[in-house]
């Protein structure tokens, strides 16, 4: 859409941008924040793991290198299953945590007869003034609502979702978002498609996106909808037809077999893989003229999680 | 336990219990209070129904006749799924509706790649005031922590949710209530395994059971663990271990295939089926010495769903 000159815009064909680079300037940012305004007092990150998951187990050790690099105190609470609420609520309760954040599954991955919804409850039970990764009923509820702050005086900011956060700055970097516009209008006239609708991915990034403008249409596997600033439309569409008038698809869907076929995105679309599998194949999806895709957004998860925590020490601490 | 006249304790072998009888006198007083003193301005409870589900019909289609009988006035609101946030707000911020129930699945039954939270969000939403269920985040929430008021000064009491209290009358009819102890204590002594560990079904009712002093064992599919008083305990006990120490098994297992065996049982045990599905095999249970069954319940949680709405109706409407 604009003109630009960032190198990615050369080439013909195809261009992979990397997260570590969108990452970079703001993991610089809040580096300098803490060196020089919380040196004696840094933010204090509590996880807590109860699983053996490569996937959380990773994470964990990707929050913990980034804590350590920023100046970020990080604790690991390693603890089982049924002690989970009894340790998050003690980190709720005191004053020297500034955030929490749980890694997923925690019951989840054990079968229930109705459900992961365990999980849920205990994403719900971390206190919104520490709710690093943004996806406690409270705030989902306001980012659906399009209400961007938490009390009634406008003086905090709701933290929002990590993962559906990198994606807008990643949709920023690569000048997808129209800063000639007010905030709330920087997406005016794009279509985006986001493939996965959960709670803690795919519905918020949809509502994030179309509370900027966007028409959003938000895939799940057997229903299209439509997402215009908090309204959740229905729509004739199908996940083909949505993806090839996109500006911009976003994928997010967690297995292995999962493929978008490449042939239906169109010329100059940019394409963002959340998920941690590869969702599309990336050879063909290069042959595409005028590309731009983003393989991987944990970077810039994991600088947002850091970003998230500084406002939250900085709204709430009263740590002395 | 207690030495009681009733009539099920006559047979030297299995007797079953009906729900119908259990909850007729809780109808007949709901009658009596709002002929009394509800007659110009009776309860409204709103169902918002969005799918085709043949349980989810049927059970509005008990509510209705069960209000239409006993004086409620009752609204089915039926929409397409996209509608149902915004019906259920227009519900919440009504004055003139009492109580508001979403019969699920709403998003449910549509497999999506993260599971089925957009349910629980819904659920979250329905507004403390108003929620008949009981199952929204904030009762839940009171519910694990054995907390009984809604607000610090002691004047509203938490909602419970309808078949986990259900479950409770029908114990309570069953003479497994001590009432000779004071609340909270009247379950003391007495072991109880609830096979189900749901938010919506088996973990509040295990909770609940807990929070009256019992020593409940709470199974889902690989996982058991001990409840005791607000404490999720770690055990070495099988699921056969529980249920064969058992005084009281509840199953709650929302599968046609799903059979506990009936040599687990001991004899004088109360058994309580909580699912649409049959998942103990009768006739074999009926050869157990001294058991006592009830295959239903459903007709008592349409009892506590009005119970809990003239209570709503008491204490929030604000509807002249």
């Amino acid at each position: 859409m604009n003109q630009t000159k960032k190198d990615y815009h050369s080439s013909e064909n195809g261009k992979t941008v990397l997260a570590a680079n969108i990452a970079e300037p703001f993991r610089k940012e809040i580096r300098e924040t803490i060196s020089s305004q919380y040196i004696e007092r840094p933010p204090k990150l509590v996880g807590i793991l109860s699983n053996n998951d490569y996937g959380a187990r990773k994470y964990a050790e990707w929050t913990k290198r980034a804590c350590a690099a920023d100046g970020i105190t990080y604790e690991m609470r390693e603890v089982p299953k049924h002690k989970i609420e009894e340790v998050l609520e003690e980190a709720n309760q005191d004053p020297q945590v500034s955030g929490i954040m749980i890694y997923y599954p925690a019951f989840g991955n054990t079968p229930s007869f109705y459900g992961t919804s365990m999980d849920d409850y205990l994403r719900d039970t971390i206190c919104p003034t520490k709710d690093v990764e943004g996806l406690c009923y409270t705030y989902r509820n306001k980012l659906y609502r399009n209400q961007r702050f938490l009390d009634t005086e406008k003086q905090n900011k709701c933290v929002l979702p990590c993962t559906p956060l990198a994606c807008v700055k990643v949709l920023e970097y690569l000048d997808e978002y129209d800063n000639s516009n007010v905030t709330g209008n920087r997406l005016n006239g794009r279509i985006i498609t986001v493939i996965n609708r959960s709670e803690i991915v795919g519905r918020p990034l949809a509502a994030m996106l179309a509370n900027d403008g966007a028409d959003v249409y938000s895939i799940d596997i057997d229903t299209v909808y439509l997402m215009r600033r908090g309204q959740l439309l229905e729509t004739t569409d199908t996940p083909e037809t949505c993806v090839r008038k996109s500006n911009i698809v976003i994928t997010g869907v967690p297995t292995k077999e999962y493929r978008l076929p490449t042939d239906w995105i169109a010329p100059n679309t940019t394409v963002i893989n959340v998920s941690s599998f590869k969702n599309i194949d990336e050879t063909t999806l290069m042959k595409v003229p005028g590309i731009k895709y983003v393989p991987l957004v944990g970077k810039v998860t994991v600088a947002m999680l850091e970003r998230n925590l500084l406002r939250l020490h900085k709204n709430y601490s009263t740590f002395q």
